[in-house]
C-alpha cells in the first residue's frame, strides 16, 4: 500500500508539508501523499485528533495515516507508530492519534527510536520532516513496527467530552466549528434519534428544531442535524452559525423531547 | 483514464476533501485526484460554475470534473453525470457544470439515482462523500452513465450575465475577483479588439487604457488588458484593483472606441 | 523522473494552479505534481527564492523545480531552464531561482525560447500555465535544454543580505516570517555555536537566549534557536514571535557572547 494521509497544523503559506512529501518521494517513490487538512489551528492537539478520527476510515485498509500537531516537539514526548486491524498511524505520543485508535482494535504500538530509520541530522524543531515522514515513507515499503522501536504499552489519550445521558436529556458540548460556520457537538445522533419522540436542541437561550435538512428551517434561521460524522451539529440555513448565533467550542448543547401527550 | 479533478466550496480547513479523496482511492486505486479550487464562496454556484469553466479544457481528454457547490444538498434537487465529447462531469444539478457544458457537445446526462454506486448510507448533507466521489470513482474505472440513473434530459443553466454588443460600445460587468486582486469581466477581449482602433474601458468614473501588458501603465496605475480566459480584466500594475479602485462584482463596465479622425 | 515540484504566488482560491497541472498532465501523463506553496506573497520573488531554496533539496534526484513568482510577466525578462547536477529548474530570471542555484553545481542554463515547447496561443499574463508547466513537463520527458533555448550564461541573482562577522559579534536580520509567527534570519545557526560560548541574540531591545528546544524558556516567552533550515529563527514558546514581539522583515539581529571570566 502507497498511501499516505498528512494531517498537521503547519499550514500552506511555507514549505514545511512540500518537504515532508519530498522526504517520503525520495525514500518511497511509488508513495502518494494525500493531505487531510494542514490547517489545523498551530499546536491544538485536540482539533488535529478530532480530524484524524473523522477521516482516516474513508481510506483503504493499509494506508498509513501521518499526524503532527506537536508542541512538544524537541522534549521527551514519545515519537510513535501503531498498527491496527487496518491502517498504520504515525506522530508524536501526545493524543494526536489517540481519537482514531479508539475505534480501531490495536494490533501494535512501538516508539520510534531506531535512528536508521530517521533523516539525519535530526533537527530539534522539525520532527514532521526528520522522523515522522521518513517512519511514513519506509512503513509503505515494509519496514516493521518491531524495527522501529520497542513496543510503546500505553499512549497518551486526550480528554475528550463525553455526553451525559439522563432520563429526559442529553448534554454535550460544541466541539469542533467547521469552513461553513457549523458547530459540531459531542452528541451521537442516531442514539439521541433512536430514543423516539422530537428531539429540542437546546443552546444558550436557543431551542432549535433537529430537522434532517438545512431546508428544514426558513432560510436565515439556525438548526440542528445529523451531520455527516453521525454527530449533532448546529448551523443556519445558508448562513454561518458561528456569525448568526455566536456560539464557541466547548458551549454546553441540551437535548431533551416534548412531553407525550 | 483516472484523473479526476475537484472543485468545491468545502475549503481545506477541515477534513472533507480529504475525505472525498479517500472515498475515491477506495473505489478506483489508480484514480490521481488533482484540486482546481476548494474555496469557492460558500454555496456561491456561479463562481464555481466559472471557475470550473476556465479550467475543464487544460486537462486531458476523459479527465472526471467533479464539482460540488451544492447549497441544495439534501433537497430534491438533481445529481447528474454528463458526458462531452471530450471529458465527463459530476455534480449536483444547480449550475455548476452549465458554464463548462455550454462549451462542450453533450453526448450523454443522466441522474445519479443508482444507489449501487453510492457510499452508504448516504447523508443528508454530504453528497460530496456519499454520491459524488464514489460516482466519479466508479466513471474513472469504465461505469457507464446508463448504470447510474434515467437520462436528464434539461440540466439547470445558470443565469450569466451577457455582453451588450452595441454600435459603439460594448457594456458587460465585472464576474469575479481573483487572488491578485484582479477583476474579471465577461468581455470577449478578442472580438473587442477585432473592431480595430485604440479601446477604452470604462469602470464607475475611471477609463482605462486597453494594454498588452500590466507594464503598459505606470506602476501603481490602473489598466485594462485581455486576461489569460480570453476575457477583459481590470488591474493595477504591481497592485490591487479591489483595493486601489473599490470595484464590486457586477459592476458595469463599458468599452468605447476612440473616434476616428 | 516525473516529480514536479511548484511553488508559485498564484493562491488556491482560484484555478491558476490546477490548470498548470492540467497542462502538465496533458503532456506528461505520468507526472506526479507535488505543491511547495502558492501562497508566496504576490510579486514577492524573495520570499519565493527563499522558499524554493529551502525545500528543493530534499526532494529525489531529477526532480523538476518549476517557481513561478513572475512580476514582470510579459515583459522581456527572460524565462529560463536550469540543469545542475541533481535538479531541473524552471522559472522566470528574475533571481526566483538563484538562491537554489546558489547552492547547486550548475551545469547548464537556458532560455527558453522555443515555442515548440510552449501552449499556443502564449498570453502576456500567465506565462505559468503557457510557457513554464509545459516546460517543465517537456524536462520529465527527457527532452534536452538545448531544444528550448540558446544558452544564457548570466541568471539574475536577487540581492540577500549576508551576515556580518565580526570579532565579537555577528550581525543580520529576519529574512521570512512563518506560518507559527516564527521569524527566520540570515545568521548560520552552526557557524555560530561552533564559535562555543553562549550566543545571546539581540533583537530590538530584547536579549534572547539561543537554546536548542522551544521548551527552553518559559511558556509565553521569547527565545531564538537553531531552526530546521540552519538558520537561527526567533520565536515565542507557545506563541507568536509576530505578535508577541512586534518583529519585522528585515529587522537587525544580533549574536554576541557572554564574555569570559
Amino acid at each position: 500500500m502507497r498511501l499516505i494521509t498528512l494531517t498537521t497544523d503547519f499550514g500552506t503559506q511555507d514549505w514545511f508539508v512540500g518537504v515532508m512529501k519530498g522526504v517520503i518521494m525520495s525514500l518511497s517513490p511509488q508513495a502518494m501523499c494525500i493531505d487531510l487538512t494542514h490547517d489545523i489551528p498551530p499546536g491544538d492537539v485536540r482539533a488535529g485528533a478530532f480530524a484524524l478520527a473523522s477521516s482516516y476510515a474513508y481510506f483503504p485498509r493499509g494506508t498509513v495515516h501521518l499526524a503532527v500537531v506537536d508542541p512538544g516537539v524537541g522534549t521527551d514526548r514519545a515519537a510513535i507508530a501503531v498498527a491496527t486491524d487496518s491502517y498504520l498511524f504515525v506522530g508524536p505520543d501526545n493524543g494526536v492519534l489517540s481519537l482514531a485508535l479508539q475505534r480501531e482494535t490495536v494490533r501494535a504500538c512501538h516508539r520510534l527510536e531506531n535512528p536508521d530509520f530517521f533523516r539525519q541530522p535530526v533537527s530539534t524543531t522539525f520532527h514532521g520532516r526528520d522522523i515522522f515522514a521518513p517512519i511514513a515513507a519506509h512503513l509503505t515499503r515494509g519496514v516493521l513496527l518491531e524495527e522501529m522501536g520497542p513496543p510503546h504499552p500505553a499512549p497518551v489519550q486526550i480528554e475528550w467530552p463525553r455526553p451525559v445521558f439522563g432520563l429526559d436529556r442529553v448534554t454535550g458540548v460544541t466541539v469542533y466549528v467547521d469552513r461553513f460556520g457549523n458547530f459540531l457537538t459531542n452528541l451521537p445522533g442516531e442514539e439521541i434519534v433512536q430514543r423516539g419522540g422530537q428531539p429540542r436542541v437546546k443552546v444558550g437561550r436557543r431551542i432549535l428544531p433537529l430537522v434532517s435538512t438545512f431546508q428544514g428551517v426558513a432560510e436565515g434561521e439556525p438548526l440542528a442535524y445529523i451531520g455527516s460524522t453521525g454527530l449533532i451539529e448546529i448551523a443556519v440555513n445558508g448562513g454561518s452559525a458561528r456569525q448568526v448565533l455566536k456560539l464557541k467550542l466547548d458551549q454546553p448543547v441540551e437535548v431533551t423531547w416534548e412531553r407525550a401527550r
